[in-house]
């Protein structure tokens, strides 16, 4: 099984209260697609410009990802420059450069239109609705966005949600779209706008996953260090998405784990500047991490009987008795 | 096995965006006690005025208390009165009428002092001490804090810090009672301030458990409508001794159940005015939100063999070799 990725490749210079470094790899689908790619062979759509770094192009590749969907143009590659305050929790866009950015409109390669699955990474609904027209009934679809969007695109973004099996956004970027202060609230209205899954993404808080009638909750994994916080959300989108794909199989039991899968890979991108980290992991890294997971959220073994009564007997008094 | 609990009793007046009552039951040893009384005994530590409304005596008593340490003195009741923002995170106080909780010297009855369990409720840290003094080297003994005795009793706080075995508080607290804004290396600082076990409370995020190489996280109950978040801190933190002090067991393990009953109790709390919700509640409703908990923290049933690999076996393509 294969998983289609599209979104955003670029240039980033990213500072931080620590450091600060230049011409890295940037962009959603960039993020993505590595983390993906340790799950499921990826295919790639994407626009670069000719200055865009041909080393960037073989760890692309290193990742086996099929690069027929990544379009090189005249000009140069998209451009970002962010600085990350303090907590790390904000940050400043300091500049941001189009350049290929600005015409690209993701035409896909025939092999790509019938992929089962497809992540349409952060980029502008309109185009994310592009690429959806194009395919050939995939079996699950989700959509990422961001606050962008939500300002200048609302009309395409709600248009988007009616067609894609789940979407993927950050708290803050819910409780705008939705209106609603309540995260549980806002997450049952993207489901009432056409997914029938939505995540919300806290960060430092974890996430939590939608369905009808279902509900799960993930903590995030407790790092004392962030060095960069670019990307996080791409690569849990990736890595739950590329999870979905080698699983194949689409249930709220399958997304769960692969939701953890999401907070595996994003916890792992944020220890070093953008995608270094994920250079050096390996499958042993990332089980051992999934389960680091389960013993930092359970709680209680015993399932059969009710929870509680494992505990030495009570001293015998009465409970009090709850009336009126 | 008995608890102890000392903490504030009070009368309190709360507006919310869509309600507000007046001359509540309130104050952080009334709620925590009330909390408590569901799993241990309760020997209750406070003081009152002569206008206490006998009402709310009949209710510690109705929930099985030892009221022998609750003082009437001459004078009135400590008073509170807040109102919450639209979106119930944030609280202003609009008033404080301290009364004859001025003068509070919480001197403990003899047959209190062998208590194995205290939960030295939020009071000023001075009082937290002087309480802890006079008992006969209790099993277990949790502080619960807040920002005012931040601002106003940093040496007392440190000093108690040193001499109990866990303590507990919200996320803005530990961030500035250790100055660190990431709340993981937070937890760890409080940690070598002197407890054995830290408790960081996120609200709508759940808590955080600390204990030296040991961690867990616990979502919250997933609510939709919060009526009153007065007193929720205060119900987590009495439910969670309860159930220690029930269980008679102090372990990480007995922690991290203790810890999510008390996020039980609070989500209860926070469904009504005041302690309304905590009155029609019985052990069913406590049992099946405990389950409930498990239902949407849990993501896989797999510990025997390495997670992920129970799904379909991935298409036979060689992972990328992660280099350098």
């Amino acid at each position: 099984m294969s998983l289609l990725i599209v979104g955003s490749i670029g240039i980033d210079d990213v500072k931080t209260p620590v450091a600060s470094q230049k011409n890295l790899l940037g962009g959603s689908a960039s993020y993505a697609s590595v983390a993906a790619s340790f799950f499921a062979p990826v295919r790639l759509v994407g626009v670069v410009g000719e200055d865009f770094p041909p080393g960037y192009c073989a760890l692309f590749r290193k990742h086996g990802m099929d690069l027929e969907g990544l379009k090189v143009e005249k000009g140069k590659t998209f451009r970002w420059s962010g600085e990350y305050l303090l907590d790390l929790n904000q940050r400043k866009t300091l500049s941001i450069e189009l350049n290929v950015f600005e015409r690209f409109k993701p035409d896909l390669p025939d092999s790509y239109k019938n992929t089962p699955y497809v992540l349409l990474g952060n980029i502008a609904p309109s185009l994310q609705s592009h690429v959806l027209g194009q395919m050939t009934r995939p079996k699950f679809v989700m959509a990422d966005t961001m606050d962008l969007w939500i300002h200048t695109a609302k009309p395409d973004l709600r248009e988007l949600l009616r067609k894609v099996d789940a979407v993927c956004m950050n708290d803050s970027e819910a409780r705008e779209l939705t209106g609603m202060t309540n995260l549980i609230k806002a997450g049952h209205h993207l489901l009432s706008c056409g997914p029938k899954y939505a995540i919300i993404k806290k960060g430092e808080h974890g996430c939590l996953l939608f369905a009808d009638g279902q509900f799960f909750a993930a903590p995030a994994y407790p790092l004392r260090e962030i060095s960069d916080p670019t990307g996080a959300g791409d690569c849990f989108a990736g890595a739950l998405m590329g999870f979905l794909t080698s699983a194949d199989t689409v249930s709220f039991q399958t997304l769960r784990k692969a939701v953890v899968y999401g907070s595996v890979l994003a916890s792992f991108n944020v220890e070093a500047f953008s995608l270094a980290r994920l250079q050096t992991l390996d499958q042993t890294d990332i089980e051992e991490r999934y389960t680091a997971f389960k013993v930092i959220s359970r709680f209680d073994d015993s399932d059969s009987r009710p929870a509680g009564r494992k505990e030495k007997p009570k001293s015998g008094r009465k409970r009090p008795v709850a009336s009126r």
